[in-house]
């Protein structure tokens, strides 16, 4: 006997709610491989995960699955189904269709060439020498070409590419954004960089102990609203938020006791990915809708909590006695007025990672660029090193002395994720228009920072950004939070606002 | 075309290694919810770990399953496979016996009674009226009986739930040691409490910080040689060893600051089961033998070390000053005889997990002989009550004021576990054999335990108990350790010296 639509959608709720409690289990063994797992136990746990992954992937491009989600997209189920479901459906059709485009052999090939391409580079990387490397670049930007003719793609190749991690965005859009990001941001750091005023940094790098980072960054979750019975801290050395299930989103943070910023800003970005996961309507439990909508506005959140909130002077007004009290005295002498230019320091680096907010952006276009030259086939693989330098020459004045501290620094181009750099700024410039935004309805953002109370803030985004997971693309919670398109000009504008004061612009 | 043998060992090995894999996810689930996972994660956890505990269930009874055992087990195979995938392919065969015999519908109603029976039971130990719980172990003991019907048994029908949990030891044979055992001990009572010289356990009960316990604990868990690269102590509130992976077995304890003991008996105890799974040879990973063979010999190996290395003089002899140097000073005017004599004072309590070491035997019996009475239908569960008080008040001398502390007290009835009681005194006899045994190896134990020398103690636990895994039955590990089967003698000889000594006894 056929069964009538509304079986269906039970047994598709089903299906995927059994998909999210794999996605637990992995995700479990991922937090404590990265955390508490001993040493000796290390291979042994990513077989297991291999296994568990293996069948995860059996399950969501399985024809049982794919005549579910088929028949719940079709016109007879229309009308018939929650709003939910329908949405659910096109996310596992898009999982779906991204894998059975490719076939198997191919796929397969690609993964063992990605885990090879990974250990060539951190030789290469350690070595410094691209060469090494180059090969398996080439290799791995030919095969995602070709997977791009196997999945299609509309205006420019690199667009399929961009949809993977930011729905939505085009190079026309970000060709447009980047463009006057770039410009802005050269301009400002030209200026930044004749001014004769300098912060001191000498007295950010004394001891800071462990614990009492940890307690102030432990306060300062606590002030965000992070529900400590729903997540954890822990420590790592590489920090990651992760979500083993909606009720149970974990951080973790490194210390450095030489260096402070690093646990607390850490923390701050880290919290601010967990926020928006702890936020998502529980009404999308169990489905593939109960996570961030996707890289960019993720990372707006991240990036919203470390900058926008953790790097203001008022937050720092209202923290600064009682983060004094936690260290070991070496602020006792330093004014805040003198503590917050130190943090908000500007000096370009070679190393996106260890970037300024002014300049982190340039890390990205540059990367942006280059991918877009490599899908278009304007750039070759073995010019890499060439233009990687020519391009931190131009942009941040800079040059690195060999491709270990410049075009080998990251790992993405080995696991071939490439189209994920453009995430990272699309954050900030999302982060950037909300808080324009937010501050029409909540003028006194600042002050309400200087007494401590986050929690409008943490509403407002929690209502306009947080709360619909997947249920709506990136750009249409941007366009629906700020009533406009993606505009650069709101990060200029609060780059340049706040650098004036700092180093004294005219 | 058919499968030769070799082809069907390998798939069944490959079957087998997938089935760890996810007891190994299921694993880490238990122990991330009973140590670190966030309070309001719980529900959504326990969905996901129903889900991959079911998928494991089906992987252990499919019928394809069946069929490469089978065919290993068969004529046929017999010679060509190895001894490893034989003993493996027993356990499995075990394992699918006992679920298959039993019909599906049977068995689920089973799983919906024992967890209803729990919650229940619950409530009845808090009122402390039996009256409440006395229905659904009526069910429950009923139910079981109808399963051994299914599942047959061999001269007695509690043999067939001995079995579960020590394969090969049989009413008969418990029937003679427990008898001596219970005999033995209750004189050997009388004689303590006939004593006059009492120690004074006053000083144990000041306050111990948390963090200094731990310090201590682990630095007796490095001396068992407990290694941490392939381990971890965690804090939690019911405390248990648990093996993630061969390369993972981990241990928990649980401080309280007004009783030193609770931490540091806990972690030696739980040490001692994770040495043995430690010690599990790794020939055997990935298959159902590279575990413990059974309740009783893990028992022993965490008895071994809690009561005759742990309570040993000479190793508090090796401790005691840096002992005292992690207390707050409580001990500083204590001297090692007192302090010896204290963590060794014998007092019948009513509640089985707070017992003394010589005690604490007469607490399984009292439940052994009430389990086999009621599977024998000599007992009726109405009864226990007045049974239980009954044997309480002549083989301890105290009775319960209500069944809370008294025949509610343990959970194990309440999950239907009938015929696990007995393990517990049956490691402690295995553990007492064993070191009546090691003595003629290693004359010195004391010596060594004084001199903090424990390397030649655990190489031989490690050579003629732990390296085995399942390989061999319990009682053929202790005959072929010990040259003899099992005597009560053993473990009666050791309390009556020690407590001799300590209450000096004639």
């Amino acid at each position: 006997m056929k069964k009538t639509i509304e079986e269906i959608e039970k047994d598709f709720l089903r299906y995927v709610n059994k998909i999210s409690h794999y996605e637990e289990a992995i995700n479990l063994m991922y937090w404590d491989l990265r955390t508490k797992a001993p040493a000796k136990s290390v291979e042994q746990r990513a077989n297991s995960i291999a296994t568990l992954s293996t069948e995860l992937h059996k399950m969501c491009t399985s024809e049982v699955f794919e005549e579910m989600f088929t028949t719940l997209l079709s016109e007879e189920a229309s009308g018939q189904i929650s709003e939910i479901t329908k949405k659910a459906a096109l996310e596992c059709r898009k999982d779906y269709d991204h894998f059975k485009k490719i076939p198997l052999d191919e796929y397969e090939e690609f993964v063992k060439l990605q885990s090879k391409a990974e250990s060539v580079w951190e030789e290469a990387k350690e070595k410094g020498d691209f060469s090494l490397f180059q090969p398996y670049l080439e290799q791995l930007v030919e095969k995602t070409k070709i997977f791009i003719g196997y999945w299609g793609y509309e205006g420019n190749p690199y667009n399929t590419l961009l949809d993977l991690y930011e729905p939505g965005v085009t190079v026309d859009i970000l060709d447009q954004v980047f463009a006057e990001l770039r410009d802005g941001i050269i301009d400002l750091l030209k200026d930044i960089q004749h001014s004769s005023k300098k912060p001191d940094t000498s007295f950010l790098y004394h001891p800071f102990p462990k614990e009492k980072q940890e307690a102030f960054s432990l306060d300062i979750l606590k002030q965000f609203g992070y529900d400590f019975r729903s997540g954890r801290l822990d420590e790592t050395v590489h920090p990651f938020e992760i979500t083993i299930n909606p009720y149970d989103v974990r951080i973790t943070t490194k210390y450095d006791e030489k260096d402070f910023r690093v646990a607390v800003f850490g923390t701050i970005h880290e919290g601010g990915h967990a926020l928006y996961e702890q936020h998502i309507s529980k009404d999308l439990m169990g489905t593939p809708l109960a996570t961030g909508t996707s890289m960019g506005i993720h990372e707006s959140q991240s990036l919203f909590h470390e900058i926008f909130i953790g790097r203001n002077r008022s937050f720092w007004e209202y923290h600064y006695d009682r983060f004094k009290k936690y260290s070991e005295g070496q602020f006792d002498h330093v004014s805040l007025d003198d503590f917050y230019r130190a943090i908000n320091e500007v000096k370009p680096t070679l190393i996106r990672i260890e970037a300024d907010e002014v300049t982190y952006p340039l890390h990205i276009i540059i990367r942006y660029e280059i991918e877009k030259g490599l899908f278009n086939d304007e750039i070759e693989v073995k010019d890499l090193p060439k233009i990687w330098n020519e391009k931190y020459k131009h942009y941040l004045g800079i040059e690195p002395d060999n491709d270990g501290v410049g075009v080998l620094q990251d790992v993405h181009w080995a696991g071939a994720d490439f189209g994920y750099f453009p995430s990272y700024a699309l954050g900030y410039m999302y982060a950037a228009q909300l808080k324009h935004a937010m501050l029409k309805e909540i003028p006194d953002f600042d002050k309400r920072l200087a007494k401590g109370d986050l929690k409008p803030i943490e509403d407002w985004l929690s209502e306009n950004v947080h709360r619909f997971g997947k249920m709506k693309k990136p750009l249409e919670i941007l366009q629906e939070a700020t009533g406009e398109p993606l505009k650069a000009k709101y990060l200029i504008n609060y780059l340049r606002d706040k650098y004036k004061e700092i180093y004294d612009l005219s």
